[in-house]
């Protein structure tokens, strides 16, 4: 399960990152449309979850009653990320698709590692592990000041835990998703959230034919 | 988080491992009444389980509905026990008091290791990031032939999703348990659980009792 970056041949691995509030789900969306339209078979999926072990680890994160320190917290994303890989992207890969994933390990680096003050190396060596080092052929970074994220978010109704947390907390998060991304220029694109919807998905698809195999 | 084995002062750490049908529960009840007997303040806790988050996680685990492979199963395990390490385990000891536990770290390396054959070297490292290092001072071993043990355990009713498993793999775990009891003399004390449970009882709150600040 060790080893260096693998890829399974064909299929294209595109993952979406962001603060909440960014637009994901929107973007997301628009490009399964694209693919749709251009016939190209997709998979998309999302962390935490994706798979049934994946949903219930998703709500137990999610659940605002429960107290979860960071290191239990990486490893509830890890366990998650670990059979979403081995069930659903890697087998979809596999079969020559496009997968889209609503984040992916990319937010526990940020979130967990930025965020929450854990270990990047620690971060990084589980993440090897739990994915066997499948890494994306493109993400997507769609940039957002966590203020604007925050109020956006709110406006969609109560607030989960990460919603909660403070917005210095918030700022960790977006500058190690700006870090990682400046760290790796040919995987990431970092995209304005702030622009309109129509102008994102046109770069976005852009990008994601780009890469078509 | 990193770094060696530690004991917060005060507080004596027992836990009880074993495999489905040792008699653990019935042991750490009967320590626990000889502790209240004398006086000894203590708590009893349990893997998975012991804190909110334990306790959802362990109604993952053990949902025979659900596909978790050894990785994904080893990261749940170690989330559960991170967050009981730091919510109930070390704040129990730095009050000073006995903490029995059934099941901890060791069956982590039992099963996900010996029983799934997950690299140990890769569960150990883990284990002590979530555990930060702490080690019980005396962990009983009740062992037993693992054709006795399944036995006992589907008279009590349905089997969980652990029973299930193949005779095989349950050898494989009684073999690991035994190799990390020959490792660490000093902490383990092992039992054969055929033994009657007055004898078991004797023998452990013996144990107990030597190592009782």
């Amino acid at each position: 399960m060790t080893g260096t970056a693998t890829h399974p041949p064909g299929g294209l691995f595109i993952s979406l990152e962001g603060p909440e509030g960014a637009g994901k789900s929107t973007q997301l969306a628009r490009l399964a449309a694209q693919l749709e339209a251009h016939g190209q078979t997709h998979t998309v999926t999302r962390e935490p979850g994706g798979t049934p072990l994946g949903l219930r680890v998703r709500e137990v994160l999610l659940d605002p009653a429960l107290t979860i320190d960071p290191l239990p917290e990486f490893l509830l994303y890890s366990a998650s990320r670990a059979q979403l890989v081995r069930n659903v992207i890697r087998p979809a890969l596999e079969r020559g698709e496009v997968v889209l994933c609503d984040r992916y390990a990319d937010s526990s680096l940020a979130y967990q590692g930025g965020g929450r003050g854990l270990n990047a190396g620690l971060l990084g060596q589980i993440t090897q592990e739990a994915t066997g080092g499948l890494t994306p052929h493109l993400t997507v970074l769609l940039d957002l000041d966590p203020a604007v994220g925050l109020e956006r978010a709110a406006r969609r109704g109560q607030p989960d835990r990460l919603e909660q947390a403070d917005l210095d907390f918030h700022r960790r998060v977006r500058q190690a998703f700006l870090t990682l991304a400046a760290a790796d220029p040919d995987r990431f694109l970092i995209l304005d959230a702030t622009q309109d919807q129509d102008t994102l998905a046109d770069l976005i698809w852009q990008a994601a034919q780009a890469r078509l195999p």
